[in-house]
């Protein structure tokens, strides 16, 4: 089983407060996500910019796209993202015509879980051809009271069964790892764990040594 | 019957590419939409620029919000749009965050059709207060040749005998319109049809004529 990368998810609503973080703990992470929330707030020159400053990162341009799938990849792609995302509730022709800009390039789309979705739609991505899927445990969610439990673990199974490459998101924190035991898990993605710890690196190390421990 | 607004959807890669456009055109129309492929590319910037060249008009960030309500639409209102959307695939906590943000500011949220969502959702969405869809024929849809058909009138009556107000898109031409006759609509965006026409300020014109021969 490889082991997992590590993706901070960076959902500042400036560049310039995003890159008080990355400039501090790149070192330790894998993949640079350029947040929805940043994406939004500073368009795609946070994606040009940060592909700019970290080459050798892979940059994600997390904007769950809805529609009009080959502009939108081919924005994020061209401004020096690796992968971007396209939400679940997409049309396939959508899911497709993002992939068909992707695969000439070297990059990937990846199916964002946030909200409803179902496993028809999953076989669908997969006869598409889409290889990761982000499992998200999403932030509203999170602020009513609800847990990572055994429903989300077995939606996870039963996408790593399916062959999906799983990148798990929403609130985690090191001890939340050890959950996933024995998944394949891709990415780990930790956001304000590592932006708002007293001491990032640190808190990027702990997730670093988790990983190692449960998937080395 | 109220007569439904213009609204012109600025779904181009720069914002000085958009205002090339909404210079000619914004007398006729009543919505301003900063398209996500502008705030994409753009971010919040085309937001605050539309909204300060047009201060009388509606100005519709689509941002197509699927988490974190409270932080999205909070950048688009503070940034100057009238109006946003959520996806429809959103958790209802995210449309509700979203609402709360809204209302103290005389702002509104409009929830996105794009892609797979249901009835049970829409009653949902009508618990929580939301008042305007946004009825999709997606452009990946479009491309793959489906037409406006007898299942899309049927969904589009059935959300306005729910009390939805409708704003409708997806590549309407004028000649698209009758098909709604007798329908409440509040919306009718157009796009490439105005953005592209030789003459912009006539498309933008005819779309109100018709508009006014069936529900003036």
């Amino acid at each position: 089983m490889a082991v997992p990368l590590l993706q901070i998810a960076l959902d500042n609503t400036s560049f310039s407060d995003a890159v008080r973080t990355t400039r501090l703990v790149y070192e330790e992470i894998d993949v640079i996500e350029v947040g929805t929330i940043l994406c939004c707030a500073e368009g795609m020159s946070a994606v040009r910019n940060f592909k700019a400053l970290y080459p050798d990162k892979i940059i994600l341009a997390d904007i769950k796209i809805a529609d009009a799938g080959n502009i939108l990849s081919r924005l994020a792609f061209d401004s020096g993202a690796d992968w971007t995302t396209v939400i679940c509730c997409a049309d396939i022709a959508t899911v497709k015509s993002a992939l068909r800009e992707a695969r000439p390039r070297g990059c990937d789309v990846q199916i964002e879980l946030t909200g409803a979705w179902t496993l028809e739609q999953a076989e669908q991505w997969r006869e598409a051809g889409i290889k990761q899927v982000v499992y998200h445990r999403s932030r509203d969610a999170q602020a009513a009271g609800q847990a990572w439990g055994e429903k989300d673990l077995e939606l996870i199974r039963r996408l790593a069964d399916m062959g999906f490459e799983i990148t798990l998101t929403g609130g985690l924190v090191p001890e939340d790892l050890p959950l996933f035991k024995g998944i394949p898990i891709k990415v780990f993605i930790a956001g304000r764990a590592i932006r708002d710890a007293e001491d990032p690196v640190a808190a990027a190390r702990e997730f670093k040594r988790v990983i190692a421990q449960y998937w080395g």
